[in-house]
């Protein structure tokens, strides 16, 4: 099933906001080139001569796109969750990721990341490297030979990090992710470089202007982080003195969002007010990270009001601050948070729906790719197929209790088939 | 391997107190006629004859307890989680169990669970059938033969729920009941039963009265709700005008613990004060389910408060307020919750550790059903063995970190063998 070309019959769903669901048991999802031609009920005259995939019975939706993950973390999950942020980067994260320099390490702990990863029910992520560059080419070479669509930044750090890690200078930072994208240039069909200043604690503003520089030479999208912790804020206050947030700390180098700049900007668990409003003003992507939030003891951002507001909204695995790459497990969790959320801290801000958080882990996150993360016309084809049998025995659910029951239960074991722009990696 | 005596090399972990884990990398346990007899460093000489099973590199640890789990509510996991408990209950879980009625549904419903319990990491299970004696004793059945240890609760309930699952009157669910213990005695060697009213406001005064005597007569041990959701204790405190507390209520009948009568409080979220003075005199156990009360809005219990006044505490799945069965899901998501609750709730109560939510899964619970839950000497055998190369490849961390890996990244694919007094059941 390597057609460009192909239907599926099963019973598919996939989300056109955050509220509407569509469902549609028993129907013909149409590949043309790489794109959906829609979902019909019964196949129309001009597809009759494609090739027939019957998923009858199984599940069939939108691949999963996970907007923040850190790949050389992953031979960590699940380790030293006992500590906050700051900690943890120092005691367990900024050693491990030391360990890329060398290409053999890197090569040996990328293959599990990525192989996990293609195994799993996520089409499209957008990973941090390392700084090295010599790593993060090959990370970008393995996801491309993996079939999954990727964005993957080369880390920039120049401060506050051990000196095994801290680039040497803001100029050799600089330079290092200019020979990074030069070396990388016309060499992938599906993996894009994304420009990764770490955060702002890890870089001066030299760099940060560096960085701004770039940006604007290449058209690059941008992935950082920010608002995840109390302590890691007052830490850019004191850094940044003159930003008006730590949001406004990206912005005065060009660095968040805007029509030629796309940005995501993980966590925001304490958005709000000012930096709020220029989130949504940027049409930056908050990736929201429940697992990693959780774990870490940072608190639980306020999706609901995120998504009143009108600001674009996906989820990440955060791994390894989040201990799974799976989006379905980031929706569940998504929704527990804010149930208490709702519960602890604000009963005005309702709980997110499995509806909505089903969104969240498809177009929302999917729209940072382009037209993904749906099977309207013209979306580009990531589609998982699903045998819910395992958890779903009896067979005579209602399709939205099956996705309900999928978002919960599910895991790499039920995916049958997993097709990116039309292509069958799994 | 179902001798009653051998002896098991592996990377050895178990728990002393909730603060003091012993780990004993390449060490030997000893099985004596279905107890442990102690781990060693090197093999005792009394010992050499017996039987060696070498599990090296793998991770060998007590069973894990489940105190509080809805055997018939297996089939809806994962299912009107956008619901809270009251409207969950009557929408979804009444319904459900009304289907027991029927012995061919039961068998088939209980049949699944029984196994992926089998299957999973979890040795002991308190868990509630429903209302009908016959379904009740299938799935008592199902158990035995598992291999598992369960105490299992024929259901009570005379008010408040469909008539389809009402019993017709105090005297009829009391007489169900007596019935019920009269077939089963001396029916099964592992499996006990529990009298299990399903809370307060399932019960009628008269049938509490009843169950109480009942409880004398017999001797046992008692499984219920308290303190779930804050509707839930309202309505307590409507249809309980006596009673000084939600645990009172319990307690006005005989029926919360002390030395004659063992007790599991499921929940306790909004347990303190005298309530919580009570369950310490008593001696109750609390089965804390993280999973169901995030799923269900109720709440985080303090579980911090709780160890630290030295109450008796475990840790439930609650299938299907949760939707896993594995006590190493409860375990994370016991850290998880209580990171939450100290960074939005009371910044006085400390997250619980790895350590303490390991010492929750195994000893906490397992102390319900005697000596439990450990492997110092005279502790019923219960043991995993557990290899974790599919999460931990490089086969090079301490053994502390790899038993936190484990909780966080272990599934029921990882098991190599599992006994249960000294009998391999996986």
């Amino acid at each position: 099933m390597q057609q460009a070309s192909f239907v599926i019959r099963g019973d598919i769903c996939y989300s056109e906001t955050p509220q509407s669901l569509r469902l549609c048991p028993d129907s013909w999802l149409v590949c043309l080139e790489g794109h959906s031609a829609g979902v019909f009920p019964a196949l129309p005259e001009q597809y009759a001569n494609l090739p027939v995939l019957d998923c009858s019975r199984c599940l069939v939706m939108p691949g999963l796109t996970d907007l923040h993950a850190h790949a050389p973390q992953y031979a960590l999950r699940g380790q030293g969750m006992d500590l906050e942020l700051l900690d943890w980067l120092n005691r367990y994260i900024f050693p491990e990721e030391s360990r890329y320099a060398s290409l053999d390490y890197a090569d040996q702990a990328y293959r599990r990341f990525v192989e996990d990863v293609r195994r799993g029910p996520n089409t499209r992520v957008c990973v941090f490297a390392t700084v090295h560059p010599e790593a993060t080419i090959r990370l970008m070479d393995l996801l491309e030979e993996s079939g999954l669509c990727a964005m993957v930044g080369k880390v920039n750090m120049d401060r506050n990090c051990p000196d095994t890690i801290r680039e040497a200078s803001a100029a050799a930072s600089a330079q290092g992710t200019r020979d990074w994208l030069e070396r990388i240039e016309g060499r992938y069909r599906r993996t894009r470089p994304i420009l990764t200043p770490r955060f702002i604690p890890s870089c001066t503003d030299e760099l940060m202007g560096e960085l701004g520089k770039i940006q604007r030479q290449y058209g690059l999208p941008v992935q950082s982080h920010l608002s995840e912790n109390r302590g890691e804020i007052a830490w850019v206050r004191e850094l940044c003195p003159g930003a008006k947030h730590y949001g406004d700390a990206y912005h005065a180098f060009g660095l968040f969002g805007g029509p030629a700049c796309p940005t995501i900007m993980a966590h925001c668990v304490y958005s709000e007010g000012e930096e709020a409003e220029l989130l949504k003003k940027q049409n930056v992507f908050i990736a929201h990270c429940p697992a990693s939030n959780a774990n870490l003891s940072s608190g639980i951002a306020p999706v609901r009001r995120f998504l009143q507001d009108g600001l674009r909204v996906g989820l990440g695995s955060d791994v390894a601050g989040g201990t799974h790459t799976s989006i379905f497990k980031a929706m569940a969790d998504a929704i527990q948070a804010s149930k208490l959320r709702w519960r602890l801290v604000d009963q005005s801000l309702a709980p997110l729906t499995v509806r909505e958080a089903f969104y969240l882990g498809t177009l929302g996150g999917g729209a940072f790719f382009g037209t993904v993360g749906s099977f309207a016309p013209g979306y580009e084809f990531d589609a998982l197929v699903i045998d819910d049998a395992r958890y779903t025995p009896q067979g005579r659910m209602e399709l939205e209790t099956r996705l309900e029951r999928t978002v919960y239960l599910s895991d790499e074991r039920d995916i049958r088939h997993k097709f990116v722009q039309g292509r069958k990696i799994v």
